[in-house]
């Protein structure tokens, strides 16, 4: 079982209107919900794959229940803890004429320590038997910047490798707790340096390296960030790795980072060698765009790319 | 105790952003979450005006838990019928920087003739007691546009006078079912007649006396034309009343009409004269457009329009 950590899990609802009208009421010809959050679009990909895992999260409220009842309903494995605040809401509205999409996202529920801690006792038993875990996405209001760093502690006492994807603080706590794998985008790099990092052809990828390398000597053992269309740059201490889709993909970027991030665990799982790793994440990560909604991804558009990237050594020198 | 029914229910969620990004994901600075539905916030104004009310109405899947749970909150008694779809959300989105609120509604749940005869039982049973009932709103698809007919017909069986706002079809059918008051709107009685009504002066009003008289040869007793800024216009077999506000007030006039409806079905069931119905339901009207949620009103707004608003007779002559 591969285990995906969602603490800040949400119901996104999605609403697609022929021509947005900003100033009045609008009719959305149709209405889409789903569990998100990044660790579920993770668990949905990986589900999708046809990998056992394991979603555990906090829900609370009606919210939080309606997150359970969709997980139920595709029929993925989760174990909640349930806690006294509202799970919180995305909403996007689509607009059909310009193909503009505007986000609204509620904060997460502000949650106890006595209820993060009864999160991680529930963990604590999923990692008996699990063969790798992701961390992903932001923590809700309440729980401390090191949660994440506490819950790769116990991944590691138990045996079990994480990959880590958030930002910030968590970040950097995280990576200071001896992750398998961190997965920063560009954004969080950017963040972590306090410098812009254009990608473009050669210095700009020797900067993205740079950053990376600041989260190894942090304490990660391996740091794969997310280029976008740029595809990924893989920092080991055994090298680097640069992995290019064939050509840029029109669509929905939302999720793209948690297709790559379930690609990063399950190689992680099977320990393949980081080129198979890399080839996998990025045409999970290309397909996902191609898909309309978030966690999920095109089985054809994954072939596809799946043959045609080019993953070489040391791109990032 | 006064009834009041809503048969397409709405969890309302408005989010507040300081200045909106139509093209990129927005962090509301505060969230809102509230039972909606024209039919609900006619019942938290009596409830809020200390009116012993029941609420009725349709719930399905999680979002109408989430409307039960909030009705329970606000300890306003109610008796749902629970369906198999799930019940319709809206969002609003209000935006700091302008002012302007964006609204999208999700249509509701398809609704079973089973689901529908489930609620009339009830329904039925609520009557027995009731002083007077208010059916207000959008019917839900799958209901035929008699629906509110068959409820006014339920009601004179059981001697209860019934207040009706609702719009198209169903208005006119339910017009034809003979209730005490109709309550339609400017927009709801221009697409009775296909011709704009701008109200003004002299010509203006009698153009909607004449409409709202479409009504009363239907068959409703009684016709009361909210129109906005300019009040409300009475049509009765006695004659014609004309309610003003003291001056326009600005605010929100999202769930104005439903106070007045509130008003008119309290007048109603205590058998007020037309002059102090239409003194109490123009307060509440105005009261309401003052106050920033639909469904709520401000008293001391509502104590200053009260006593200065101007009822004259026969002003749509």
């Amino acid at each position: 079982v591969i285990t995906s950590v969602c603490l800040n899990p949400a119901l996104d609802v999605t609403h697609h209107v022929p021509r947005v009208d900003w100033t009045e009421v609008n009719r959305p010809g149709s209405v889409h919900t789903r569990p998100g959050g990044k660790g579920l679009n993770v668990a949905r990909t990986l589900h999708a794959l046809g990998v056992d895992v394991l979603a555990m999260g906090l829900s609370g409220g009606v919210t939080g229940a309606g997150v359970e009842a969709a997980l139920a309903g595709l029929g993925l494995p989760a174990v909640f803890t349930r806690v006294s605040g509202e799970t919180r809401r995305t909403f996007t509205v689509v607009d059909g004429a310009s193909g503009a999409a505007a986000g609204f996202h509620e904060p997460g529920p502000r949650l106890s320590s006595e209820e993060f801690a009864e999160f991680c006792v529930k963990y604590e038993k999923a990692l008996d038997g699990s063969a790798a875990v992701a961390l992903s996405g932001s923590l809700p209001p309440g729980l401390p910047a090191s949660a994440y760093a506490t819950l790769i502690e116990m991944a590691s006492a138990a045996g079990v490798p994480a990959v880590l994807d958030a930002h910030g603080e968590a970040l950097l706590r995280g990576a200071a707790a001896g992750p398998a794998v961190v997965k920063p985008n560009l954004a969080e790099l950017e963040s972590l340096t306090g410098q812009p990092l254009p990608v473009g052809r050669g210095d700009g990828l020797s900067a993205v390296a740079d950053a990376a390398r600041r989260l190894l000597r942090a304490g990660a053992h391996a740091v794969v960030a997310s280029l976008g269309a740029d595809g990924l740059l893989a920092v080991t201490p055994e090298g680097c790795w640069r992995a290019e889709p064939p050509a840029a993909v029109t669509g929905n970027p939302t999720g793209a980072g948690d297709a790559v991030t379930a690609g990063l665990v399950q190689g992680l799982a099977h320990g393949w060698p980081w080129e198979e790793r890399l080839r996998h994440a990025v045409a999970l990560g290309t397909s996902a765009v191609a898909a309309p909604v978030a966690g999920e991804f095109s089985q054809d558009e994954y072939q596809r790319v799946l043959a045609a990237a080019t993953v070489s050594r040391d791109g990032g020198r």
